[in-house]
């Protein structure tokens, strides 16, 4: 079985580009016929999958959106993620994290039970609350680092003892060099550039591309800065192209439209 | 209906203490009959609940343990949750945090599909991602401030321009006294005064005491210091008093110690 740097540098080398797709399904936003039918997180994102795959480095379900409707919309991700083609790598996004063993089940749920490729996990409770998710060979814990909300200066960039609180987290991540990535924001272009020094073999998840505004040129080329492998990713921007019965078609035109800006930035 | 505050007064009332018991259904630890039959986390906690509810000020979920078996563990929990007596309020234990727009997914999951009287968040991302979380009248979130684990020297206790990370996240959440309480392990006695004197009215979630080690004495004298509600969370040390079939009244027979321990310390 491929591990997922193996699947994601083979899905670059095949779409040539870095783009994940995030799954945020919304009663709100997807077309009306879908969302008053049965098990619609489910129905409104697999056609997404099944029309978007071939453009897609990785998807990224929203756990939240499923979360919602209790075990009705985690029986929908179930489902959901039974069908997505396995060369294409999942990464749930539960922003998970709690005490030692406590993680330890947060990580069978993401890695065992639901076979996520890898998962987006939450550093503020320490060094011991995010080992557990780094005891999976071939799996990835993407450990948030600069998130792409105002609210990540709150914390995230407070200056502590010569660096800043995120460059903590990466400095204390060393000894799991392969097992996992970080989230940063595209808003943080400058610190994008950091992070890559700090972690160069690190993977980078990064979201705020699209609805939430990030600039996408600039993310791609700080993304492609270094070997290791990096993933721009677009959520609603995609999904909801169109909040009619051609939303399938219209996020494939936008996810190819994505992958076509991508590319010239990329080397081959 | 009432809210939440209401509820955990009239508790400490009645129980004439301030027990949180933590549940932490783990097949593991209980007793094999029932870790074998059908729905055990449901039936496990059910039965403690039953044996328990007279000394509890407050019920809190640990999310996780149901979570880690995916959408049949989620629906273990709501069940368990229908049969909780509603004059014992349920902290939902999930550390949940996200962007604004999906911590607002989050939130109507743990307040309105679960209908919890309260939830811990995480606030490692900041002020927007909390927010969603207090537009609930009569629901309060404990925002993770100290924990009881080693792992919070590595971010929570940082100093960082004239005060620690921990003291910020007090200082960033005056505007919503009366919404939100804070979770200090009870480990950090020395900085149980301290975040009392930031925070005066804020309700505290003090974890750590019994199986992880924490004192109790101590840790209930600084929690009754000052009017805001306290609560003292013990999980294992109740949950497995017995691995036999009476694992429900030794359960007990462990509350009512805990709670014939903390009357002395608080005054009436």
């Amino acid at each position: 079985m491929m591990g997922c740097l193996e699947k994601l540098a083979a899905r670059r080398r095949k779409t040539g580009a870095i783009l994940c797709i995030g799954l945020d399904p919304d009663l709100e936003k997807m077309p009306a016929v879908v969302a008053r039918g049965a098990e619609p997180l489910y129905h409104f994102s697999r056609l997404v999958v099944e029309a978007t795959s071939r453009y897609a480095c990785a998807f990224k379900p929203n756990l939240a959106f499923f979360e919602a409707y209790g075990s009705k919309g985690i029986a929908q991700l179930e489902k959901l993620l039974a069908e997505i083609p396995s060369e294409v790598p999942t990464i749930l996004d539960g922003k998970r994290g709690d005490i030692g063993n406590t993680s330890r089940l947060y990580a069978r749920f993401l890695f065992e039970h639901l076979n996520g490729d890898a998962a987006t996990i939450n550093p503020y409770l320490g060094q011991d609350s995010l080992e557990p998710f780094f005891d999976y060979p071939g799996k990835v814990a993407f450990v948030l680092c600069l998130t792409s909300n105002p609210g990540s200066a709150d914390i995230q960039t407070l200056q502590t003892g010569g660096r800043a609180v995120y460059q903590g987290v990466i400095d204390h991540l060393r000894a799991f060099d392969g097992r996992y990535g970080l989230v940063v924001g595209a808003q943080h272009q400058e610190m994008l550039a950091d992070v890559r020094q700090r972690a160069p073999n690190a993977p980078l998840l990064i979201p705020g591309v699209g609805a939430q505004g990030g600039e996408l040129a600039g993310a791609v080329t700080q993304a492609a800065t270094g070997g290791a492998p990096a993933l721009i990713n677009v959520s609603r921007d995609i999904l909801y192209a169109s909040s009619q019965s051609d939303f399938a078609e219209q996020a494939a035109a936008r996810a190819e439209w994505y992958v076509a800006a991508m590319k010239p930035l990329l080397s081959p």
